[in-house]
């Protein structure tokens, strides 16, 4: 039972990345993938993409290709819960907007079920669907609406205040952006996803390439 | 000289946060901090501040505290190119806009010179003051405008030949949104940013605390 045994952070994010390259096959009307095939498209080893898909139970044939659709099917049972997980968003500026806009339809098993915004104009709205509030209502609405998961928009000065809200309400993980690191209680997992310093280590090793 | 060696993606991606926390620092009239203050904040130990401190050729003792402005200065020194560096973005969605927002008079030594879209509304026009191309023009225009890193924001079946185009006018440097692993000539740095895939992450260990 692969549920119960502990898996690495990055073997969940190459299944992720599986998941996707498997539904782009499939809208391609293709039905069966080797190995090899999608390990270069995630640039990965076909070794690493065999080792993952056994991790996941996946018991077909990697000698005669997946079934492409009984491996999406058991990536659905490895990644999602059974009855979905409810996310919030706390910030709805650019990026939260770009993030809200993203779930609208796309991803059935995570529902975005609340906004949160520091701004009297945007809380009492209902923005891309989803109802936004004030912030000082996160941890009551976080645990009312059985948030579990909560993407911070929020700038780097207010994180930490927000996070520990969103952990008193019930909240279990956190999709980071701001450029800081939180202080959580064990059992909650944070994944940082800082874009201005993924785009200055580009920006550096740009111009040590560039000469 | 620091320049010279051979520095790794991490140290970059730390020295680029110690330096939004000490711009933090700066605005709130804070003028010394010492190692263990940044490391609580950047979530890092203190012997790993001192060692990347070092590894900026910053020569302020650690006994009594760095100076926060002279340390910001190093850290310029170290990530930033004097003249700075031509950014392009292709791909004007939600996230594109968040990325291109981000932007605005907040890095003067990036410098976004040219957006690129598929959509005929948009290029042509000025977004958020600067220009949209059509994306047949990716090459001509980068290499016209000097560009040396690319944001792409478009969907993953059109990264690589975006990815190619912009290789081909000279860029050096990737940020690539779109969930799917770039091939690259060597010299050029990908670095890739999947939110799809991060908060998948999130929702897994989130389930799994959860119970």
């Amino acid at each position: 039972m692969p549920g119960s045994a502990v898996v690495a952070a990055e073997t969940v994010g190459r299944v992720s990345l599986y998941r996707v390259l498997l539904s782009g096959l499939q809208q391609a009307g293709i039905k069966g993938v080797f190995s090899h095939q999608l390990s270069t498209s995630a640039g990965v080893s076909a070794a690493q993409v065999r080792r993952d898909i056994i991790t996941l139970g996946y018991s077909g044939s990697p000698q005669h290709g997946y079934d492409v659709a009984e491996l999406i099917e058991s990536i659905d049972n490895f990644l999602d819960a059974p009855d979905g997980q409810n996310v919030a968003l706390v910030g709805v500026g650019n990026l939260g907007r770009a993030v809200a806009s993203y779930f609208a339809g796309r991803r059935p098993k995570l529902r975005l079920v609340a906004l949160f915004d520091i701004d009297p104009e945007k809380s009492g709205r209902v923005i891309c669907g989803v109802r936004c509030y004030p912030q000082e209502k996160i941890t009551e609405v976080v645990r009312s609406e059985r948030v579990s998961i909560v993407i911070l928009g929020v700038p780097a000065p207010a994180a930490q205040a927000v996070a520990d809200a969103c952990v008193a309400g019930g909240a279990r993980g956190i999709l980071n952006f701001a450029p800081v690191a939180l202080r959580v209680p064990p059992g909650v997992y944070v994944e940082n996803l800082d874009m201005a310093r993924s785009l200055e280590k580009v920006a550096y090793f740009a111009r040590k390439a560039g000469g």
